[in-house]
């Protein structure tokens, strides 16, 4: 049986991830594609390397039919996601791909968004879509709120050791290496390739990072108390990835087996053998995140490092993992694409 | 029906890239993968973008059997492939990824590759393998000799147009800008990032490419004459794609109606619009070639401009197709991931 | 002696290379910057790369004395550029670095730029750019016009065999590779560095570039009848330089015989062994052109490569060598900066 | 006056830099080249981006005569360097850029570096080669040993910190991103294009790099205790540039200070305003090193990130800046080239 779907906001990264995606899955069949800005074009012109399918043309969202669809994709940008989420038939599931719907406490979203949540009821039926550890409520929920890309990494990284308190929680350093599709496709000179390539900087440096609204929420959640982690991202000069490399005070060993039986069984997170650490060369393009382990060589002392590819795992990968979940579908359906390298 | 498959020479990039493809590949099992110098690791050693994989450890290609493989993907280098076929069982199909099964003269062979051919007889049952024009042959062939990846790009570009007689045979220049994985995984100077990023070079200028071989047989045998074109390739900054600009002299309209009609009903060669032209970005990591023509202001001249992925079309995905084939199966299984963008 | 300079239009590429060669050149010094949009900003804001010189705040043009200024050079876009230049006293010297000055017809200018030109009898003045054919009209110039960087690199390789009379004028090829700053700091889409890196593709395919003016107007003067290239530049993801590879019917030893004559004295423009040829690489940061020649196997058929890197020897490093000329100063004061590698 | 210099290893990138900046240095004049396994060959012909230079040719060191040479820079490898400059006649100055003489104790050594020190008698007099902070013994040395391109940088960064007592010796943790040429010309697989473009990941990870016994040598030298800091360098794709992320827990204005006054008179490092951070971009080519201070959003934790040109700075820029010292030049002459941008 094929299921419906339609994406909003088409015209970006995430869009045209999703796409690719689900250019080969066997489950789903696109019939509507939204971008505003570029309402009336194919996709072939806005994406010419989705050039061989055979997809809708980019309409605007009020011209768009709801009637056959039955899950709707959202790339729009926060606060603007909220909105059009709102009009929506109560028929169709959502997920989210905007920063709308992740944060719980509206007091939090005014905090990092800077201005107050529109929909507070619609958030408060939304589930945070960090699948593998949201499995059960993602099933049946009919909006779901994908992660930050970051948020994803540095979660998959430092949730098994906060929910087994094998950690201080008051020292939690995070120093994260991110690609540039993480920023989408906008105009800004610090995109341009003359500008980064050959280049690398911080960014957000010193704990203003939206994605940090996350951590906060889902740390201290686990932990029963609040958990303020350091976060400093970095741009640095490559297409797709997130390394996150995390300095954490806590024994190897325990840590090692920590992570290791809690991802013992899931598809898409590959725990290394203690030692080894990831490369975003080897999660590109695919829906897997790497975790390695290394002891420092002061005691009590461990380097935990995740990778994943942030339009795939980070949000359009993930996106359709959690789709599949709603929509009764195998997990991974779809989704077991290998990495392309090099 | 599942098919067996073995891949020789499994520790280079075309044999990554044959793993990749197979892995979602929903008729073919890798039975054994052989890498000489790399013999006992695990491909997530060689490979951690592979370690989700369960794929078999690579041995010698002594250790090997081939009992239940069907099909053999060879990507060893040329003069080793001929020596190594020769030796497997004739019950097993072949898809050679090497140089040595390319040249139908054996004088060609020699005057390229600087030594005699040693496997002559294996050399006459081999067909070329560039599957839209050799489609038939393919199908019953026991020994498929894959194409280079330049003389793939450029013969995308060029073969309707030599047959159907619409340009002067005798000014043909081809201008191609490859990306480095097309060099291999070599250990050369030249091949190291610090060497090649930020920089820009042409390689085997004037004529001395040994995909000319292919070029020449190709072209005069569709001529019915000699033909020879001037081919300079070029060395840029990318991991992945071939473009090929080809300069010719003839009517437009005429190439473009004639490339057009010859690729309508391929499911894997796009002619775009007249005036437009294609981007190595948009084929990258798929089985898709790009095909652009454009008039010059000179009237009668015209520029000719093919995009495809070395290691997917120009070889790997190139050998897959050719294997579906073999295996009486559909020529697009497993192949029609869409590009990776961005 | 120290000169004083201006520089209008500093918050560009070029802009900043000016400022970067000025910075160690012994006889200039920068006393007035210009930049309308970020006017008021200190250059160490715009360009924290020259953070450490002692600069002039950016000033609207407005505000700008040119009372102690003996030379300005000229970043503004076209059109532009031409309004200015007329406005400003005629004691100044002026280094255009617009395409406003190159064309000497009115009517090419308005048939390559769309507009007519509002400075016709400025035009009149103006001495063409290109230092080594212009030098000594350039000598006592008032107002020299900068040339097109990919005018340059293929005028390097072109005019001594169209002047010698030792290559077929009416089959000149120029296949070009250029980095991505000569399209200047603009906010485009296809400048992202997640849309070009990994990318290349042609542009302005068929004669449609606006430096074919100035190829047609240079070429044929010289030839003392029309001569019109066909020229094909390329995108290619790389910050710096061009690599112009040019197919020429003419006989090889004549051609390097003529190139290395032509050159032998020139202080930039490096003539390789026979048989070698160039990479932007091996000229990036440097005011050097490097050109290379190798024969086809076709006979009578030669490839003649250029080098050079577009933000120096194509555009401000060209500025600096033809203001020293007009100043008095040697040619070559400031200039010799070795290319930086890797 | 100009001094006769002679560079050992000046076959790899070091020797190569140090030959671009002498090249524009009005008082050093290069009159010997040594390159083992290149003696014989022309500059030119390994670094085609020297040929506009008049250089003498590579020999074997056997070949080389000393007897007008005054100062000679060692860019040999680590053990081959104590052996050789042990040869040299003791008239003879020398800037050493090899690991072998920048840890004054031979257990350190034998440590780090996995052999007995064979010139321990050398050692003794040597002088560690960080110029702002060993410039007095520098001017009378016979025997400078550069420090190590991470070490450098870290230690712009934190000497003041732990000089002045201001921050928590027990919890540092620098977070390195450092581009591949600091791994020389080494034909290694992951130094490969293919293999690290669009790839990032860490190295030496848990406190195995060699440069942490620079650190621990000085930090605890500094801090009259042992200071042992936790140290993660990353392999990121870009060929030039350091960028160290260094988290101490202090107060922010107090290190901004204790930085600020540090550096206020030095000519190559510039700590930046408040709160504004450094990017690997913008120091690329040069000698300058730029230092940026950060507030954590918790308290008393501050983000200190450094970034230098590892080739420069962090190498032969370092090596030249302490041959003006010892020679009696101005310690900036030739050093003040701007950094190359875009």
């Amino acid at each position: 049986m094929t299921h419906n779907v339609a994406i909003l906001g088409a015209s970006g990264y995430t869009g045209a991830e999703l796409v690719r995606l689900i250019a080969t899955h066997p489950a789903m069949k696109i019939v509507g594609l939204s971008g505003n800005s570029k309402a009336g074009m194919a996709m072939a012109d806005v994406f010419p390397h989705l050039r061989h399918l055979d997809l809708p043309r980019l309409t605007t969202i009020d011209e768009m039919s709801f009637d056959d669809v039955e899950i709707v994709f959202c790339g729009l940008p926060h606060a603007t996601s909220q909105k059009i989420i709102a009009t929506l038939p109560k028929s169709v599931k959502v997920v989210d791909m905007s920063a709308d719907f992740r944060l719980r406490d509206p007091a939090a979203y005014e905090k990092w968004y800077g201005k107050p949540h529109s929909a507070i009821e619609l958030q408060k039926e939304a589930v945070y879509g960090l699948t593998e550890f949201y499995r059960e409520q993602i099933k049946t929920a009919r909006l779901v709120a994908g992660t930050g890309c970051n948020a994803a990494t540095g979660q998959y990284a430092l949730r098994p050791l906060i929910a087994a308190g094998v950690i201080d929680l008051d020292h939690i350093i995070m120093d994260l290496k991110a690609a540039v599709s993480g920023a989408g496709r906008a105009l800004k000179e610090n995109l341009l390739h003359a500008e980064l390539s050959e280049g690398a900087h911080a960014y957000a440096v010193g704990g203003t990072h939206r994605h940090l609204g996350e951590f906060d929420q889902e740390f201290s959640a686990l932990a029963g108390r609040d958990v303020h982690i350091q976060f400093t991202p970095h741009l640095i000069p490559a297409n797709r990835g997130i390394l996150a490399t995390t300095y954490v005070i806590g024994d190897p060993a325990n840590i090692y087996h920590t992570l290791n039986a809690t991802y013992a069984q899931e598809p898409f997170i590959e725990v290394l053998p203690m030692g080894q650490h990831p490369s975003i060369k080897h999660i590109r393009g695919s829906n897997f995140c790497h975790i390695g382990v290394v002891a420092d060589r002061i005691p009590n002392r461990t380097i935990v490092i995740a990778a994943l590819d942030n339009l795939t795992k980070g949000s359009s990968g993930q996106a359709i993992q959690n789709a599949n979940l709603m929509l009764g579908l195998p997990e991974t359906e779809g989704l077991m694409l290998a990495p392309v390298f090099p």
